[in-house]
């Protein structure tokens, strides 16, 4: 008898059709006679539903009602779920995030589980209950409710996954597993069978909204084996595994371009020291993800600083940035919000120089100049012009043969 | 400086728009320095809504589920009044049915409170803080969140006006008060300055849905003064409170006429003793409200058992009657859905006579004829044809001066 957790996503539970047709895949489970438990998200829209609402109310964010407001729409699904489980016959009983234990710190929006206490749930698998656990949501010391921030669920998961010391947590979603390449930009893209967590984190990082971030750090911590699946088909997916010595066989794993990107250049910053780390603590402290920075070679003692910062956070960015030029004698700011990001992951890297080369070699044979590179142990990434992006996906996509299954 | 508990029904909340309003009665009261809990109900129809998804996803209804489905309702309308309130600049925090300290027994969809523990909403007033409470839900001693059944927001305000020893409780709906008939049937109809609790209670268990019955209960066990009130105009509404010596002038107080009524006759039943008992303690048990029941007279030892129930029992109580006719050999069974009862109620009948005469009279003038009759010690309920309630109503409004105030 294996232990599984199974999470669904808000597509998954997104109508009364898709909870009923989830509900088959769960029975289908627990006739096998495995240990269940199962996590979902709120009905796909639903939680878009529910900011606008506090939008409309109110335009200073209060991040401890918002909480309230958001954490209610996974009480919807799991209550739906658990009646309609067992109306199939199923042992199936709700749990909130409060009553299956899981404590977070008090950051409300954005929370950090502290510990699970899981008591409770193993009280119920021990009496062949099914837990129907609500994703996204904790409680915090203070007896208030707190979320995990967007994608919060699949963390939900892998936190019940390892504390349950489970087989598998099974992210179900509505796309069958990782892929090589966005399959809309590149139409060879090639399901993989298995993936490592640095891998997929990285990818995760990149903008591949398949896993949350958080949940594949927390599952390679604990070494809590994933797999991505559909929810929509039948089939296995993409397992999120350990990485291994077959892995490193292969240069590049994946492909992905990022458009939620914006160059902000300061333009003649006087070339002293600390006027650079002045500038990137402040933002740092604003809370903005700065992901590359250059600096460019000091010409009469000015020089350029050029660094991106996802659009979302490009106008906070921006007006402390101004603030800061003004402060330091730079001469002017400058934006570019028509640029993209362009990155090969694959933990062969580690083994196999060259990659880099053959990565730029690549883009200027197709004529795209390459404006930032960044490069981490099992990753590079460009910055390229916005309109050259699926360009360049394509293109690298060929030149690393990934459209060819590994070992042919 | 008071304490007052504020309640605002489903359609006082039933969109931003209402909610900002809303927020600025609270504001006003906040301002006058008063101490303040106010609770919400769901935003009008999400109850419905989410009932439907219920049904629409299982036939068997699961109690324990259906309470945490509905319970999310109110989740989102404290949410948004909290950050509205806040963003006006009242010390405003939303509390849940847990949070507040609401604590029930185990009965889910019509659970009892068992106690409130105050600690944690006294803390949050001491400090200045409005506290913005989920009503109709609260949490037994499982951890499990439960419902107080329809109308269970009322009951929430009263409670926490008991355990806080509030000045009032003010119920706001959509109504401005309690009228001395429905004003829909009697445009003469006049709005009552104050009503004592047996009244209230007489008239809730009547169809008046201004008030839960089980809410006026409460209130007149601690002696928590209600205020009705609309929070569509301003204006004060109709006090509930204890009886005075003064509302023993009136005679009649309020006339209702109730469409939700069907009557149940069972034709030819042998003369026996425990007969009849054998019959009602069934139905008793399968929690059907039987109100009137007439015997008739015994003719060659059969005789006919008549009795009323809401419509909606109606359909429970029938399989259950036609397979007790069967069993203690009566003829037949029949059903009269064309009915209504008509009742008045006051506390002066206490100590007056011939209120029931008056009303036989006036409707044998009115050429209506009487089904069935029942008596307490503040009100007499008539059984009529349903076509000629109105008629009724507004006949008896009229022979006791309804229209006109007291005392004139």
């Amino acid at each position: 008898m294996a232990c599984y957790i199974q999470k669904f996503g808000g597509t998954s539970v997104g109508s009364i059709e898709r909870i009923q047709h989830v509900a088959r895949l769960i029975e289908k489970t627990y006739r096998e006679g495995h240990q269940l438990v199962v996590v979902l998200s709120a009905m796909s829209g639903e939680t878009d539903r529910l900011s606008t609402m506090a939008r409309e109310v109110s335009q200073d964010q209060d991040d401890r009602e918002l909480d309230v407001l958001l954490s209610s729409g996974e009480r919807v699904t799991i209550a739906l779920m658990a009646m309609m489980l067992k109306s199939l016959g199923v042992n199936a009983r709700s749990f909130t995030g409060r009553q299956v234990g899981i404590v977070t710190d008090g950051a409300h929006t954005k929370a950090r589980v502290s510990r699970v206490d899981t008591q409770r749930v193993r009280a119920a698998l021990q009496d062949g209950v099914v837990p129907i656990v609500a994703g996204f949501q904790g409680m915090n010391e203070a007896s208030d409710v707190t979320t995990l921030g967007r994608g919060g669920s699949d963390l939900t998961a892998v936190a019940l996954a390892a504390a349950l010391k489970a087989d598998t947590c099974f992210i179900y979603t509505d796309v069958d597993g990782i892929y090589t390449a966005d399959p809309n930009m590149v139409p060879s893209a090639r399901k993989l069978e298995k993936i490592s967590y640095e891998e997929m984190l990285e990818l995760a990082s990149l903008g591949a909204k398949v896993l949350q971030t958080r949940s594949v750090e927390l599952a390679a911590k604990y070494q809590v084996p994933m797999e991505v699946r559909s929810s929509f088909q039948d089939g296995s997916g993409t397992r999120v595994v350990q990485e291994d010595t077959d892995m490193e066989q292969v240069l590049v794993s994946g492909i992905t371009g990022d458009r939620d990107q914006a160059k902000v250049t300061v333009v003649g910053v006087p070339d002293q020291p600390g006027i650079a780390a002045k500038m990137f603590v402040a933002i740092a402290e604003a809370a903005i993800n700065v992901d590359m920075i250059i600096q460019n070679v000091s010409h009469d003692s000015l020089t350029d600083i050029s660094f991106t910062v996802p659009r979302g956070d490009l106008k906070s960015a921006m007006s402390l940035v101004r603030d800061l030029a003004k402060e330091v004698g730079a001469r002017t700011v400058e934006v570019n919000e028509a640029i993209a990001k362009v990155s090969l992951v694959g933990v062969g890297m580690r083994s196999h120089s060259g990659v880099a080369a053959r990565m730029f070699a690549t883009l200027s044979r197709d004529g795209i100049n390459i404006m930032m590179i960044s490069t981490s142990e099992i990753k590079i990434s460009c910055v390229v012009e916005e309109k050259y992006m699926e360009l360049a996906v394509r293109g690298l996509h060929q030149e690393f043969e990934l459209d060819k299954p590994p070992g042919v």
